[in-house]
């Protein structure tokens, strides 16, 4: 069964639905996009995470060539970049985007359109390369991933991995392993309650939710779950001199899996060349009043006025046992290396 | 402003009312128990937790020695070993509600009532005594760690202290020092979010809440909260030998704390002599479908049949730097020299 998650952007002849995450799977809704604008405005608004943005800034990328395929070449190119521009901006710390965007700019400079038209038929080639790209990115990870982790192996997840854990749940089932999930609900979105816990159950696989805070005691000892193998979460971003950027909580996980000598593994296409470390990392601090909710109830007691959740931590090297790109498995102080050898990235 | 919840069990005429933690602030609501055996059942549906079992403890032991006054002496004394066997086993990990009944049955034997209705006033004197030095202890407990945190400190909390928290915002206050509260959520009761929080405002101090995972960014030098100076918990239990057990999530916020080199309090009024280490400590695990359900409304997806929800956890002593009873102030290896000193514990 392929799960909902897996193809949850569509692009239609009304614009780009996408299936909204904040709300799913109580129930299935789609936002309609009817612009680059209005994807944006949506990945903002956190409609869609995690690969959806991608997934999402392809569509809009094209959406916009195609509403413009009957401008002139000069107004198509502009607002392919003006919107290209929007849907960057719309969350700072996942790169995805940004590299697709400026992927698919120089795709149509290179190829020289001579209409709006031709410059639309570049887009639509380059998006589809760049998605087939960030799949069998996905699918590589997942097969080594699946290679750091032995049959029956009880795997620790935070927050929702998206394609990473379709890769490696497919990549593993075709090695002939079987893996014990335990999965964090990840407040106050509660990714993991939700989207990392209902794809897995779609794919036939055992898991057991904990919340967040519960984590450390899993990995500890005098659990009585049983021992965890392994921490793995993808990674939003990891830094040149192996800092990972993920979801809020992966460092308190990454400590305490190191604390109890269990192994972290952070997952990621490709190491960020253009962050040399943390500080070159922007960390998107959302709307405090996020913390106060759950699921769009206030949950706490009404005489809190403030919050402060910052969507992304950052986990230092030392707390990393390995990182997994689409090049093989890294220290994370030589995960720098992926770039200096001599493949060029499809990223 | 006296906090609601310093004030939340009370003996009246119908039995003992005590407020519903499950759903305050949000409302207020009392539970009335007719009888001891309706106190042990509300300790055990989670009515009323951390300090509260205990005062509903006492509450009920006198409760039961008043349905028996017109009873024989014998029948008296045997319906209040009962009832204070159905207290203690409500809840498995604190031993506060334990040894009250311990004492109360003492103080019953030693003072040698010729009457049921004497044996009343026994019950009523001893409770009343637990119950002060409950209280004195608290504040006692809050005037050595404010001498531990310095005016103007940001303090990080999990759960819920109760009557160590209002002492120590009490004694802190009188020394002339103000406190910066960050507050976890803790899910999935959320006591900090709802108890913690709304105590703190209701005294007049300033907060920040965070999501449980949010702890060990906030303790991170690369926090853009500012920096944490301590993380100040309740212990439900210490061991002998150290180890500190409390609410599910104070492991992993100890743990994210030593490694960022922040000091770790604990706050118990005396370790229990009966432990002499973690292993003696049952860890209550509670129903696990409390994971999928935040306040009573489903939060995880449909699909997962799983959760798993250990109550407490265990956080060994080299987490922790200072564990605070009403004696003093100890390093964790030492604590079990409270019991070696000259004064008889009031516990």
């Amino acid at each position: 069964m392929r799960p909902v998650l897996d193809d949850s952007v569509r692009l239609t002849d009304e614009g780009v639905r996408i299936l909204d995450r904040r709300s799913f799977p109580a129930r299935e809704e789609w936002v309609l996009a009817r612009s680059a604008g209005e994807v944006a405005v949506a990945i903002r608004e956190m409609v869609t995470q995690s690969s959806g943005p991608f997934y999402a800034g392809l569509a809009g990328l094209r959406l916009s060539a195609r509403l413009h395929r009957d401008s002139s070449l000069g107004d198509a190119r502009t607002a392919l970049a003006d919107d290209g521009q929007l849907l960057t901006v719309a969350r700072p710390t996942n790169n995805h985007v940004r590299d697709a965007v400026r992927d698919v700019l120089a795709a149509v400079d290179a190829a020289a359109p001579t209409s709006a038209a031709e410059l639309a038929e570049v887009v639509e080639a380059e998006t589809a390369r760049l998605e087939a790209a960030y799949r069998g990115g996905s699918a590589e990870l997942g097969r080594l991933t699946a290679g750091l982790l032995p049959d029956g192996a009880r795997v620790l997840t935070h927050c929702w991995m998206d394609a990473y854990l379709i890769g490696l749940v497919q990549e593993a089932s075709r090695a002939g392993r079987q893996y014990e999930w335990v999965v964090t609900e990840t407040r106050p979105y509660l990714q993991g309650a939700r989207l990392t816990a209902h794809t897995l159950a779609e794919m036939g696989q055992s898991l057991t939710l904990i919340t967040d805070s519960t984590a450390a005691a899993a990995l500890s000892p005098q659990s009585t779950l049983g021992p965890i193998d392994a921490l793995v979460t993808a990674a939003d971003r990891v830094t040149m001199d192996g800092h990972v950027i993920n979801k809020v909580g992966t460092l308190a996980h990454a400590v305490a899996a190191t604390a109890f000598d269990v192994p972290f593994y952070a997952l990621v296409l490709a190491p960020d060349r253009t962050a040399a470390t943390a500080s070159d990392v922007v960390i998107e601090e959302r709307d405090p009043t996020e913390v106060l909710s759950t699921l769009g109830a206030r949950t706490a007691s009404p005489l809190v006025q403030r919050g402060y959740y910052p969507a992304f931590d950052v986990t230092p090297p030392r707390f990393v046992r390995r990182i997994v790109t689409d090049r093989g498995v890294f220290e994370p102080a030589r995960v720098g290396e992926y770039h200096s050898e001599s493949k060029e990235s499809a990223q």
